[in-house]
């Protein structure tokens, strides 16, 4: 990859495209990808750009661009080329979130690196072998030990440098604090079509309700429960002969392809928090 | 069609399905389709069967299944040749569900007949303009009318000799004795993924959560509001860029077909109550 | 809706969107929706801008931008807000697409005006009676008047001063005189998930094929046969219970919603020709 | 799983389902789940039957039986409880398949044992580790060892056992001997939405037909490429932004599922050929 990625937002305000376009325009960079959305709801103007810098060197655009930014009071960033972000995976003993996140990095289909890999269980408990040598940090959880595994997590993700915590099927959930400090930057897939069936066994709690459809939403982490932005959903068929085990296995297709997709489109840029929703260009 | 219908449900026993099948194949029935479930869960036994009566007389098939019925404790039905069953539809100016199914109907995609169309709104509010010569009743309702005019429905319902009510996009809250009186031959459909966004304004509710799809549920009428069992769901994806008055006209399309589907596996005797749950034989 | 619309395609260049963007910030316009897309394929770029003209006259704007869109080679076009576009529609006897089209159109989800319905059916054959005061023309087709009666359909369309003409189901075969006479300005749809089972009788095809899903194509109108560019695709799933009748019928939802999103993305602007693709922004 | 399977077709005739139920309720089997279809188009019944056998053991049960099956022409299996299927896997270096497959064993999700995998790879160019001690042949072929080759896979289908041979996603054709002597026992998965774009590169063919949904089609090998009966399908939305690079990656997600249910399907006994048709179970 040989293209920069600049994310924006702002309050609405005339102009803003024209400006920013104008600077890459100005310096020969070449635009391959442009989105924007202008939100009359919340005032907010959204926008990303991938193009190719050319001969620019991308400090010096940074370093030009922030009058910009600060005229147009836009919370933003420029990603260089080349950029791998660091994607720290959590896990509990079921594993097909993190063992599919593993093998779309490794074939290449998402760009990140993973420096550690958290669970409260231990690794023999898991069954994907696609961890190989990615640090493995088994930090079993009780109530009374949790803020100290917690505080053990944050101690993790500050010195590997982590952009991005992605709960993948973790079943713990965070404390108030926890999910302060890691605000805008943690992802977790939930196992319902949310706002149906927030809390414990969705799947069991879906049976019982007899929907003809279970679903799985990724969504961001905040300190109200299966409350967060939601970033991407999905959906599968059931019917009245699959029981609540079957729903948990046909789910598992939907919660990885969900899961992957919200993880995907967060490290592309593609996702802005809205308030309490997100703009994802696609 | 030259086939009859034979519904039943009983609790689970070792034989049922050899001495219902003995019975056709007796009196040299052709079975056409045939579908069973046995639920562990609620003890019950449910079974579906088209056939060819032959030279036989329904009314001697009934007579001569009904001591097999009483020993299995069944509850059943058994269709003639050619029933075509009697549909009251009720609507409010929101008609595109309406207009869907007559249109189903004439067709003959649908295999009913409509006696009465009954509405609080006037007809000359409604865009569709199949209804012809549909006895179109015009019932305003008020707090203060609705007991009056829930009595005039059903006085509708019973002089029609209707077999099934389907509430077309109604928006009316039927009173809890309205419901209990409708028990199991009434169809509604909620603009809204069910369980999420249950009472008014789905759309809008649906919107402000951020939710990346929309849906809607078809479920029989109980006296618990859009709690009743479920018999048909879709969905279809929405985007940041969607306007609540977005979401509302691509529902639109979801609610016609939903509704549609469940009507016509209702009509079609594929959908048995058990519990809060339904079965639904496709 | 008092927004234009400003539609473009040119050779790919540095510094397009920044021209067109600083064209609408110098004289006080309002972006409301932008979308872009450079196909490295194909050296094209293609913009789509809805945006408040605020005080400015269209007329003004249209000389103004025509020396910007010489400069970049553009083809371009640029809608007046509250601009009706008229669009034709052709139908047989199958008129489920026809009759969908006219509901959306009445309650405002299609904008558009029908100032012609032309069929090889008499009118007394459809069932749909949302037609009202529509002229209906009647123009039987054999193999011998042919000619003729593509010769009256060209009057009409040009008389009616078509902007689009709609084949919902028509199921006649233009000559390739015709087709290139309506080139990217009339929309068919074909009742296959194309390019499998193009022709005559696409369901048989499908059930002899034993496919698990059927679907619907909408295209525009090519002198080589259902090979033209496509626009809009959907599918459902099927099973070996349902019959080719079955899928014929349940082939008409797809049609229909597929059609529909077709002529509505067109009529907003949305689809660009590009080579044999379309770009559709959605 | 301590249930027993019976599969069986045969000519349509009357009192089959009832001769078959009876044959298990005399025995006080108890059935868990029963399907049955009778095709009017090529006159075959199908059925299965999922029950406990109690009492029963399986050795006389399929004795019993076999007068039964004989009076009737039928074909059929009984599958004693807590039977594991042995599955041979084919691949070449894109694994993502394999590994899925061998991820839903290891979680019990599919129930077979792999005694063997085969690949014209060798085992370093594949990405998935959860191949463990599974034994691992690398066969490569080039045009002059083919028919050596496929000799060499056909004796380790032998010596196995192998029930059923999965081609996940090998990219070698068979010859027409291969295809006859895995006949109706090897499930290969096409990346297209079959009928559309057989043979090479089909998400190139997609990316240069412009379609706006792509697919997967998993079906039953046979002599005449990428025309076997088709078990199962699926599709995915594609738009103009996506490369022909992006429509494979999106490709390996519908891959994998829809390989992975016509497996399970398949190794369920719910899978019956039907002419050049499938029933399929659900």
């Amino acid at each position: 990859m040989s293209t920069a990625t600049l994310r924006l937002s702002c309050p609405i305000r005339t102009g803003i495209s024209a400006r920013v376009t104008a600077f890459t325009a100005d310096r020969d960079c070449i635009i391959e990808e442009a989105q924007q959305f202008s939100d009359r709801r919340t005032g907010r103007f959204f926008m990303r750009l991938v193009f190719d810098p050319q001969a620019n060197d991308i400090g010096s655009l940074r370093e030009a661009f922030a009058s910009i930014a600060e005229n147009f009071e836009m919370e933003w960033d420029l990603r260089e080329p080349g950029w791998v972000p660091k994607v720290v995976l959590m896990v509990s003993a079921f594993d097909h979130c993190l063992g599919d996140l593993l093998y779309r990095m490794r074939i290449g289909e998402i760009n990140m690196e993973v420096p550690a890999i958290i669970s409260n269980h231990p690794r023999e408990k898991l069954t994907t072998s696609l961890i190989g040598d990615i640090p493995y940090h088994h930090l079993p959880i009780t109530k009374d030990t949790k803020p100290k595994q917690e505080a053990e997590v944050r101690r993790i993700v500050k010195e590997t440098g982590a952009d991005l915590v992605v709960l993948a099927r973790y079943m713990q959930i965070f404390s108030d604090e926890m999910s302060k400090h890691l605000s805008g930057m943690c992802i977790n897939i939930h196992h319902s079509f949310l706002p149906g069936f927030k809390g414990a066994k969705p799947y069991h709690q879906a049976y019982k309700r007899g929907v003809k459809m279970i679903g799985a939403t990724s969504h961001y982490v905040t300190d109200d429960l299966d409350e967060g932005p939601i970033i991407a959903q999905d959906v599968e068929n059931v019917s009245h002969t699959e029981s609540p085990d079957d729903l948990v296995a046909k789910g598992r297709d939907v919660e990885r392809r969900v899961l992957a997709k919200a993880v995907r489109a967060h490290l592309e840029d593609r996702v802005f928090l809205n308030g309490d929703r997100t703009v994802v260009f696609e």
